[in-house]
């Protein structure tokens, strides 16, 4: 039988194992900050209607540069951008990829501070470009000082923040960022794939876009949106961003569907966002019961809280997985993290960690 | 305002203008060989009923593995293939940058018989790969003693070949791939886009598959299956090949969306290729009347017509443009390529050409 190893791969993959969390079928799933909520039968109804419409083209090819879509994702946003400004693909996933398509690839370098999202190091791998962590402070936040040093050492092609941090759930104050973009001479991503769970106050980098043509700003519907199944992901930038962008997208890399479902999601945005105060407050409850529990706990913007530390953490998930609740084994050793559910949900988990800590 | 040269873009990048046939609004779509026919009522109505099932869950991510999805495109495809054979992105598109991922990159080549899909290059460009062209032959053939002697002189990891190829229609005989096979050291593609529209008698690579680990064979349901809109490319290779890949696909790629809609085109496969036949005779009758009118046409076993040669054929394809019919500017300098459309929009493509060279 052939393995991997016979293959003639490239010889940086060889070793490694594929990214992902285990897919296990079980009751309680708090492992992918996924938004608990399903959508809702009005929402069910007018999706199938959009596929309905959209099906009867399903022949041709999708609108290849998703003009409508941006434009609907330009007004959510507000902050008076236009569809000129916004790019959308499959998940941020691949929106990171083609960021790196661009302005990464070989003799290239990108930096992050870490642990933060386990994708931004793995694509920039895999575009061939080369990985700079920049590490983050004890109390997982971002050293200004440190960090502008570290940049004007390394000179890195791209930057990337993550405001809130994956998995820590750290938000960054709008004055690291506009420091670091003052000192970085390349692209400046700032995630902020969570942003919509941010306590109240907390700033968007998208303020930060009037001016700053190498500042981009990713976002994602698979959090807050509660569609993560429909894979769709997006960003804010400088209109000369996007024709960069255009040079190495895949040509109709975004299908009729996906495109149709992102619409009827905007259209229903106050009915999907209506459940961010419930998991704000699910989060917030979990923070401090976490800690009442006389354990560390990350402060978190975020649907997840990053919790710990435990000598042996794969024991303590493993044991809370026997008790029917996946959570993830992730971030710094030592720690665990987990997403934030239903209200039943996470008395599930209180009740496993109890269960576990005796 | 900042221009795409006032960012700091790859070097490679600077100067390139973004890939993609003209999207017009004419009457008749002859460019992108899309098929004509649009989905039934019945085929429409299935797909809302999978949109509907698969939306109860589309706050949860899509399954990672696509593995129902994978098992249904190995059924269509036979050949004793199986799930873990197969593999499938968003459009044959993200199957090629994903090949490339694991087996090109920095300081790799791929090579390409041109003219052919111009994607080829253009995804290896993307990866930082090089790009080797190894030419066809006067009438689009590939010779394969030249062919041969050509990969032994380059070695490039990666070699594409077409059958049928795009923009000339070429089918290629599996002795030549057996003999690349046997001549290259790394791995080799054959794009199969158009393989359900060969004429009768020609073979697919899917039987050299056995015994082949460094064989991948691409298929997309954008053609035969008329499902442009879903985006929904796939290949056939060793599970070895599989497992490179999984190193390198974004995770979450293929959304619940699209797995359901792909599958529910496969439960129709029996209405949706059958299409195929009319769209055969159709080419077949194209062929014959261009060649009636004098011109060069290259022999075809795609749903389109390479043909020509026109001094200035830009001229004629904005004459034709110009009478409401969109064909295609590609392919060697003289030629234009139509795609087969229905009855009327060849009746219409035939009219239009009449009156442009009168």
């Amino acid at each position: 039988m052939t393995t991997l190893d016979d293959l003639p791969i490239r010889d940086d993959l060889r070793g490694k194992t594929a990214y992902g969390a285990p897919q296990l079928d079980v009751p309680v799933q708090l492992n992918t900050n996924e938004n608990p909520y399903p959508p809702s039968p009005g929402l069910v109804d007018d999706l199938a209607r959009a596929v309905r419409h959209g099906a009867a083209t399903l022949n041709r090819y999708p609108d290849r540069d998703a003009l409508d879509l941006r434009k609907d994702l330009a007004d959510y946003l507000g902050h008076g951008l236009t569809a000129g400004q916004l790019w959308a693909a499959n998940g941020s996933n691949e929106i990171i990829q083609q960021i790196l398509q661009a302005f990464g690839g070989s003799g290239r370098s990108a930096m992050g501070f870490e642990p933060s999202y386990s994708m931004h190091p793995i694509i920039t791998g895999v575009t061939g470009t080369r990985w700079i962590d920049g590490a983050r402070e004890e109390d997982f936040a971002i050293d200004e000082a440190r960090a502008v040093a570290l940049i004007e050492e390394h000179r890195p092609d791209v930057v990337f923040l993550t405001s809130p941090n994956n998995p820590t759930g750290t938000a960054l104050p709008l004055g690291v960022i506009e420091r670091i973009l003052a000192a970085a001479p390349g692209m400046v991503v700032v995630d902020e794939a969570y942003a919509e769970f941010a306590r109240a106050g907390t700033p968007s980098a998208l303020s930060l876009l009037p001016g700053n043509p190498r500042l981009i700003v990713t976002r994602t519907m698979s959090k807050a949106f509660a569609m993560a199944g429909t894979r769709l992901g997006y960003l804010a930038a400088d209109p000369a961003v996007i024709d960069a962008l255009l040079l190495v997208r895949l040509p109709y890399h975004l299908s009729t569907l996906t495109q149709a479902a992102a619409r009827v999601a905007l259209a229903h945005r106050e009915e999907l966002l209506g459940t961010v105060d419930a998991l704000r407050a699910e989060r917030d409850a979990t923070v401090d019961w976490l800690r009442q529990r006389g354990l560390s706990v990350a402060d978190s913007d975020a649907n997840f809280v990053l919790f710990g530390k435990f000598p042996d953490r794969h024991a303590v998930w493993e044991d809370i997985l026997d008790r029917g609740v996946l959570i993830r084994e992730t971030g710094p050793a030592g720690w665990l993290r987990v997403s934030i559910g239903t209200g039943d949900e996470m008395a599930a988990f209180r009740a496993a960690l109890e269960g576990v800590l005796g």
